[in-house]
């Protein structure tokens, strides 16, 4: 280890560590980035196979959002957005209603994906006060949910390892049977679904629909569950059910947004609107901490009345509508237009199915391979037949990652599912370098 | 209003706002800072007497500060800080343990004031989980306190205009009664006073400590509230009560860090370390979000142990640790020894009381003038005598507020509290500019 190493543990608590584990496992200390690649301080690089915790879009320091951010910190780099803005803000709400699903029309600023979730949450809640539905005061999760870790976002979380200790602090939610497709209940596979586990859903919104304010969902895809990826149908038949019984529909595309999952936004694999929508992560191409929660009309208006009425939305965060974290999403969506971005993933997320279906056979103990867009994942499991998972005190993932960093890839798992989330400047060569590596270290791990 | 504040208008939900107030009040697009000033697109400028909601201290669009940021952007933007790191965040994470209060050894890094109270609120909890003291699972705030916005943070505000209408989503907190120094209920004055209202502290503690995780404070200074300044004494006892009755104390110097209060942090006021801190705002000196919890070695120590334990601390933010963010704040601690910004400050306090003090005979319904270190602030109310507050109806200093701005001055009140905080970088005769129109700007009001 040498002095920056020894100076990190003595002062850092690193986010989602054991610190114990770095006993073990010193950390990395990153020189630099470019591209896909990261650089540590003896001139390692590593393949940034999960863009950061799925943030990073255009590599890291990238030329041209340098630039832009330089400029921008000359000319403005803050103002409180009270009464106050600038053109980065204006440019970017302007640009992003115009790409997200229609209907969302006003943009509220948030700084991170659980303050914008929690925002979310706040709105629906006060716009059923608003409107006269005072008995909608409750929020709807689906199993295996994440949302982020702030108190109001963790509630909708359904992912035990985050929840249980805080259980005590955390709302009372209701919680939904989401769709599990990997083992799916109804024995379907993904061919021949037609999101027959949505009765699930039905069932509980039936019953308790008079009290449900707001479903939170994640779409498309359920991240920190270990990209569970699910059918489209799904989603359609929610937004029809949010609309029989007025129920908020929030999409939580903090995760899946920005091209993630083959179209700019999740929702547009099912065509449809959600009634707000969080963003964040790629929002600034894994630049900085900024998020948006968008909404329509219909919950803005229910806001809009004379001040002495109380009905404002009163919710800021000290630096919301960031001056320098909006000319980077400004340029980040000027990327996505300039260099047609959503398009070349096709041909990028094609490459990789094809890659990685040419080394799923040599490989042990794949219960699945599920990709959506830039999205793949190879869950591991003790029993490809009968689909039981792997202890999770083995560590099986874990140890995968531990090899797989020595060998030059950055391939932090979900449990035991390894994934591949590049940001998507990755080329031909750099994909082959990430899935090969994945497969040696599956291999290697399993003595192979 | 031109097209960019159409624009703005048709697609922006302002924090802290009601959106039917803009109907006569154009949203002022701020196109360059420089200093404490902010330049509209019309050439029209504004001194920023508050900082931008409290967070710039050394100007707009600071040089120094540009060239950091633009120096690490071409190093590296971001990487996860999971088993990763890099050379600002550790560089940071060093200086600020050595600037803070003894006994703070570890941080953990957030994204904004909400975040780090959330982390705060959840370490302590998990915290007296695991050493065995199950039943402390509650927090106590202090009456008028705020904390941020994210359903946590909100729970431990007692700001009624924020929190009602959330209630119901909101924790089962412990309220203590506080100080309250200008209307003292122990008709005492700051000169006299021995934080004697303490003792509804000591009730509420002695009856309730058994359940007891935390009790959260903004030392010295409740600032939304409005800039409600109170004895050092309070902290000392409070200090000693935590200690003696195994609670955490939670300082929460967002707002009043880093030398806002004459002290580098507010702490410092009364000789005490907390067991919990909270930065954000100044902490990147008004640049972007970025925040630090940090603790001491006891509580850290708690989740130190086997991965199979289970006894991390899961909390996590994609951003966590952003490497432009902390360059940023390395600079601004730079800055702050380099310059002897400390020392230097209290000059201009005493330059800004004396300023202030040179005004206030000609002013009317003056309740209170209170400053502490660069944070002063005007009470303003209908009764000199009984001390009784104008009618939030009235919008008493939202009014002046517009009076201001079009004397080119940034004086967004606190109700009808109009109040000082600019960045430290304020000159003699800027500092003039600030107070005269402060000045002008309730007399017109009061129409003399």
């Amino acid at each position: 280890m040498n002095e920056l190493q020894r100076k990190d543990l003595k002062y850092i608590w690193h986010p989602c560590s054991q610190m114990k584990d770095y006993e073990t496992f010193d950390p990395i200390v990153i020189k630099r980035g470019e591209g896909v690649f990261l650089e540590d301080m003896n001139g390692k690089r590593y393949l940034d196979a999960v863009s950061s915790w799925w943030v990073n879009l255009f590599g890291h320091s990238n030329k041209r959002i340098n630039e832009a951010l330089y400029k921008q910190a000359n000319k403005l780099e803050h103002v409180m957005l009270a009464n106050f803005s600038h053109e980065p803000a204006i440019e970017l709400a302007e640009k992003i209603v115009n790409v997200t699903p229609d209907g969302l029309n006003k943009i509220f600023f948030g700084d991170n994906g659980s303050s914008a979730v929690e925002i979310a949450l706040k709105l629906s809640f006060q716009y059923h006060q608003q409107i006269g539905k005072n008995k909608k005061t409750k929020f709807v999760k689906i199993s295996d949910a994440y949302h982020g870790e702030t108190l109001g976002a963790l509630s909708v979380c359904d992912v035990e390892l985050y929840n249980k200790v805080f259980n005590p602090l955390l709302l009372d939610v209701i919680k939904a049977q989401g769709p599990d497709c990997y083992r799916c209940p109804y024995g379907l596979c993904r061919e021949n679904c037609r999101a027959e586990c949505f009765e699930k859903m039905e069932k509980t919104i039936e019953k308790q629909h008079e009290e449900i304010s707001a479903i939170i969902i994640e779409p498309m895809v359920q991240g920190a569950a270990g990209m569970k990826i699910y059918s489209p149908e799904y989603l359609k038949k929610l937004r029809k059910l949010c609309d029989e019984y007025e129920i908020n529909l929030i999409a939580d595309e903090v995760a899946v947004g920005f091209g993630r999952t083959g179209k700019m936004f999740a929702c547009e694999n099912a065509g449809i609107s959600p009634d707000i929508m969080c963003l964040s992560k790629g929002l600034t191409a894994g630049y900085m901490p900024l998020a948006l929660t968008l909404m329509t009309d219909k919950i803005y208006n229910a806001f809009y009345d004379d001040y002495s009425k109380l009905k404002a939305f009163l919710h800021s965060h000290s630096y919301s509508g960031n001056a320098l974290g909006c000319s980077i999403a400004v340029e980040t969506l000027n990327i996505f237009k300039d260099e047609n971005v959503v398009e070349n993933n096709i041909i990028k997320s094609n490459l990789l199915r094809e890659k990685v279906g040419n080394i799923l056979d040599e490989l042990p103990h794949v219960g699945e391979y599920r990709q959506l867009g830039m999205i793949g994942a190879i869950e591991l499991v003790k029993n490809k037949e009968t689909k039981e998972g792997f202890d999770w005190k083995s560590r099986v993932g874990y140890n995968i990652y531990k090899i797989a960093l020595k060998k030059g890839v950055l391939l932090r798992p979900l449990g035991n599912v390894i994934y591949f989330m590049p940001p998507y400047v990755i080329d031909n060569k750099e994909m082959d370098l990430m899935v090969n590596t994945a497969r040696d270290s599956i291999l290697e791990f399993f003595n192979l």
